[in-house]
C-alpha cells in the first residue's frame, strides 16, 4: 500500500523566504551556493548561517480570539501567524531568517467568499482591529505588515481563486481576487486565452495584489502595469461594494476603477476583477543586441520607445548585470563590459518580421551589434537572463545565509534625467556600502517619455546589522531618486517602506482628498492602516 | 490710407451657435440650406427662424461687483455674460437662439495666470459665489452652466494659452490649460511636434478642458482619451496647488493625475499639464471597406481591435450616417446601404504597408469589400467623412433656424452586449420621436472587450417645445444605455445632463469618496457645483 497523492500533506510555503519548503536545498547546497555566490562577487568567504527553525520562533500570544460565527475560517497557529506577518523584502527574509517576530499578526482569516469577507471586516470594526489583505505576501515593501498600535487580522484571500465567467467574444474574464499568477493562466489555458502578467513573484503573487499594489508586468512597452488590463473592479469596503461597470472605456467622471488601483488595501478589499485577456502569441520574433555602453543602449531604447513599434520585451541590462547573470558570457573587464539589450515581439495575429528589422536599424543607428536573431524563440541571451531573473528570489534566500547584502530599488523618470539619475544612484548606494559591493542597473520598462531603471545592490553583508545596512542603503538611493525627478516606485508600491518620499511626492491636496476618502469609506480607519497614508 | 491689421476688431464668437460671427451665413443661405437638409432627410418644408440678436436678449442684473484687486480682469457685459453661460449642446443652441438665458453667468474673470486664480478664487468663497472653469465653452453636457442657486463666475482660462517648456528628448511639452487645439499646435509646430488630439470641437476646445473632461480624440484604438497624453497636471484647488510630477509611468498610489482627469472643474482649476508629444507622421495608410451590414461590419473591426494592429483610424459608419455625409456616394435604399470602415493607419517612424495589408485579410474574412486603397493620403471616403465631420456644429446652427432637430449621444459597451444596445437604441429613440426622423449610428473609438458607439438623431423639431422634445429622447436614449451596460457617455463628459444615469452608474462608495475628497479640497464647495455631485 502507497500512500496516494490525495492524502499526502499538502505543500506548504517556507516559513522564512521564497518558495515552498520542499525546494529549500540541504545545508551543504547552501553553503557550497553561498560560497559560489561570494567569490563571483569578489566578497572574501564566510559562515553560512542557518536559518532559525519554525519551532524556536517565540511570538507574543494573540490578542484576538475570533467569535464563533468566523472560528472556521480563521487560524492562529504559529505557522500561520509566522507566514503572515512578513512580505518578502531583503529586511522581511532577514527578520523571518532570525526568527524575529517582534509585532506578528494577531490572526488570520481566510474567507471563502465575500459574505465570510463582510463579517471579518465587520467583526474588526467592532473590535478595533487592523484588517491586512493578503494575496501572495510578496510585498516587498513592507505593504502587508501589522501596524504596531492595535491587534490585527491578515485576511488571507487565497481561498477566492476562481476564473469566475469567461467572455470569449469580448476577450475579458471574471477573476477573484485571490487566484495566483498559475493558478489564473492554468483557467484561462483552457479556453485558449491568457493574461500575459508575468511580474517576478507571478508563482505566488495574486490578482487582487496585483491590482491594489499596480503591479508591473510582461509587456516592456506599452501595457506596463497591470492598471490596463482592468476592465472592471469589484472590492469590498467597510461601507458596502465598490464596484464598477464593464467597460471598455469611459469618460463619466474620475474612473472609479483609477482610484482603487494602487489602494494598497486601504480603501477596501478587492475581491474579484473583469480583466481584459487575450489569445496566447503564435508569432515571436527575439534578439539580443550588444552596445559598448549603457548611454548609446539608452539612447537606442528610446529611440524604440518612440517609435511606435511596440516591442513586448525591451530591457537594457548594464555590463555588469549581463555578465553576473549569464546573459553575456565573453569575459569583459569593467568599464569595458556591453550593455546588452534583450529585444523581443510577440502577436496573436501577425508576422513581426518587419517590426523587427525596424528596430534593428533604430538599433544599428546607434551602433548596436546584433548578436542573433531568431524566430518563434527566446535567444540564448534571454533565455540566461530569464532564468536568473526567475530564479532571483530563490537565491536570495541563499544570499542572506551566505551573508550577501541583496537589495532591488526601481524608479522611472523622463528620458532628459535618465543618465544623471542613473550616475547618482549608482555613486550614492556606493557611497552608502562603504566602497564594498556592486550596484547594478537594468531597464525595465520603456516608454516614448522616459524609462523604469531598476537597480541590484550586493554587497558583504554587515552581520547582525542587517537592519541597519538595509536602512543606509535605502534612505541614500530613495533620497536621490526624489531628488532626481524620479517616483519612489513604478511598481513595487509604497507601502511603509517608501512613506518618507512617497509623502514628499504626492501633491498635498491629493493627500488629503485620499484621506478624506479613505474616512468616507472606511470610517474606523481598519483597513491597512499606516499605509500610503497615516491613520 | 487703409487700417492696419492690428486696429481691425478681434473676431468675436457667435453668441447663440458655433463658430465666428462672420462665419454666419447671410439668411437667404441658411434658407436655402435649411430647405435642402430638409428635403434629403424627407422632412415636410417649414419656416426658417432667425436668432433672437445679441441686443434684444434681455439679462437679469448681474449679483456680483468684482473688487479692485480683480477689477482689471472680470467683466460684466451682456456679449461676456451670453457666451459664458451656456455650452454647445442641442438645447444650448436652441435657448440661446431663441434669446431665453433665464440664468446668466453674473461675471467673467479672464486671469492672466495663476496668481490671478488664485484670487479670484478666494474671492469666490468670500462672497459665496459659484466659480466655473471655462475654456473653449463647447461642452454638450450642460458641464459649464451655472447653477441656480447663488452668484456666479465664470473663469475663462483662455488667456493662459503658452506652451511653455518644450522637451524634445522626452518628447513632452508644459502647456497653459486655456491654449486651443489649434493654437496649441501651432506653438508645437514650432519643434516639429504634435499632440494629435483632435476631438470635434478642436478649433475652440482647450486642453484644460481636454484633460478635465476627459476627452476622446484622434485615435480610434489604442490612444483613445487625452488620459493617456497627460505626464503631469497642474491643478489650482482653494486649498492649493495640486501639481503632479513630470513621469513616464508610476506605481505610488493611486494615480493623482487619474483622479483630476474627468474631474470637471469639482476638484481644482487645471493650469497647466506637462504633456507626451509626437513627431509628425511621416507614413499613412487609408483606406474604406464596404460591409453588407453594419453587424458585419463590426465583428470585422472587433476583429481588428483585437489584433494588435493598433490602426490610428477605425470608424464604422452605418449605411444612413455613411450616405447622409457623403462618405458612400452611390444609392442604395434603407436596409440595401452599406455599412463603411474608414480605415488607416500612420506612423513618424515606419512603413505602415504590412499592417494594413493584414487589416485588410481580416475585413475580408468578414466579408468586407475593398473600395480604395491609398498610401500617404485620405481615401475618398475618408475626406467626405471628415469634412462633414468637421462642418456638423456649423450645420447645426442651420438645423436649429430650420426647425430640424439634431442631437448626438454616445456609450461604451463590450463587444458581448454591442448588437442589442446599438439596436435598442435605434429603436426606443425612435419611439420617442413619434416614428419620425432619423437615427443613425457609427463607431467612434474601438478596444478589444468593446466599442464606442455613437448615435445621431435628426427629426422634425417641436417648434417652441425643442427642449422638452430634447428631454424626451435623451431620456429615452439614457435609459436604454444604463440598463444595457454602456456608460452614460464615453468622450462627452457628465455635467449636468448626464447626473441622474451617472448617478446610478458609479458605485456608491466612490460617490462618497469622491465627494469627501471634494470636501477636502474645496469646503465652501465653490468649484463647479451640481457637476459630477451635488453640493
Amino acid at each position: 500500500m502507497s500512500l496516494s497523492r490525495d492524502v499526502s500533506p499538502p505543500r506548504r510555503r517556507k516559513h522564512w523566504g521564497w518558495g515552498f519548503e520542499d525546494q529549500q536545498p540541504p545545508p551543504e547546497q547552501v553553503e557550497a551556493a553561498a560560497a559560489a555566490a561570494r567569490e563571483q562577487l569578489g566578497f572574501a568567504p564566510a559562515e553560512v548561517e542557518r536559518p532559525v527553525p519554525l519551532g524556536a520562533i517565540e511570538l507574543p500570544p494573540t490578542r484576538l480570539d475570533a467569535p464563533a460565527s468566523l472560528a472556521h475560517i480563521c487560524a492562529t497557529g504559529r505557522y500561520e501567524r509566522v507566514t503572515h506577518s512578513y512580505g518578502k523584502s531583503y529586511r522581511d527574509v532577514v527578520r523571518a531568517f532570525r526568527g524575529r517576530f517582534d509585532n506578528p499578526t494577531d490572526l488570520v482569516a481566510h474567507p471563502a467568499d465575500e459574505a465570510d469577507l463582510e463579517r471579518a471586516l465587520a467583526w474588526c470594526e467592532e473590535v478595533g482591529a487592523a484588517a491586512i489583505p493578503f494575496g501572495g505576501g510578496t510585498s516587498v515593501v513592507g505593504g502587508l505588515e501589522p501596524p504596531g498600535d492595535r491587534p490585527s487580522v491578515t485576511v488571507d484571500l487565497r481561498s477566492m481563486d476562481r476564473v469566475v465567467e469567461v467572455d470569449r467574444t469580448s476577450r475579458a474574464a471574471l477573476i477573484q481576487a485571490g487566484a495566483t499568477g498559475p493558478g489564473l493562466e492554468e483557467q484561462l489555458r483552457d479556453h485558449g486565452l491568457t493574461l500575459r502578467h508575468f511580474p517576478q513573484s507571478f508563482e505566488y503573487s495574486t490578482l487582487g495584489g496585483w491590482i491594489a499594489t499596480r503591479a508591473g508586468g510582461h509587456y516592456a512597452t506599452l501595457h506596463t502595469h497591470i492598471d490596463d488590463f482592468v476592465e472592471s473592479v469589484r472590492a469590498l469596503t467597510p461601507r458596502g461594494l465598490w464596484e464598477s461597470r464593464r467597460l471598455p472605456g469611459s469618460g463619466a467622471g474620475p474612473s472609479p476603477d483609477r482610484m482603487l488601483i494602487g489602494s494598497e488595501g486601504i480603501l477596501g478589499v478587492i475581491t474579484e476583477a473583469w480583466m481584459r485577456v487575450q489569445d496566447a502569441p503564435r508569432f515571436k520574433e527575439s534578439t539580443a543586441v550588444l552596445f559598448d555602453s549603457f548611454e548609446s543602449g539608452a539612447e537606442a531604447v528610446r529611440a524604440l520607445s518612440q517609435s511606435g513599434l511596440h516591442p513586448s520585451n525591451c530591457r537594457l541590462l548594464d555590463g555588469d548585470e549581463a555578465a553576473l547573470t549569464g546573459a553575456v558570457r565573453e569575459r569583459h573587464e569593467g568599464a569595458a563590459r556591453p550593455a546588452l539589450l534583450v529585444l523581443g515581439f510577440e502577436s496573436a495575429d501577425h508576422q513581426l518580421g518587419p517590426r523587427l528589422s525596424r528596430a534593428l536599424e533604430l538599433c544599428e543607428d546607434h551602433r548596436g551589434r546584433v548578436s542573433a536573431r531568431e524566430s518563434c524563440a527566446r535567444s540564448p541571451a534571454e533565455s540566461a537572463w530569464r532564468d536568473a531573473f526567475l530564479q532571483a528570489p530563490y537565491l536570495r534566500d541563499t544570499l542572506v545565509a551566505g551573508g550577501i547584502f541583496v537589495e532591488t530599488f526601481e524608479t522611472a523618470v523622463t528620458w532628459d534625467r535618465l543618465e544623471e539619475l542613473v550616475g547618482t544612484v549608482r555613486e550614492r548606494t556606493r557611497e552608502a556600502l562603504g566602497g564594498d559591493g556592486t550596484v547594478t542597473c537594468r531597464l525595465t520598462h520603456v516608454y516614448p517619455d522616459g524609462a523604469a531603471p531598476y537597480f541590484t545592490v550586493l554587497a558583504p553583508a554587515r552581520r547582525g546589522d542587517e537592519l541597519a545596512q538595509w536602512g543606509e542603503v535605502k534612505a541614500a538611493a530613495s533620497g536621490v531618486i526624489a531628488a532626481g525627478g524620479g517616483t519612489i516606485t513604478h511598481h513595487h508600491a509604497v507601502g511603509r517602506d517608501h512613506r518618507p518620499w512617497y509623502d514628499r511626492q504626492r501633491p498635498a491636496p491629493f493627500a488629503a482628498a485620499l484621506r478624506a476618502a479613505k474616512a468616507a469609506v472606511d470610517p474606523a480607519g481598519i483597513l491597512n492602516p499606516g499605509v500610503l497614508i497615516d491613520p
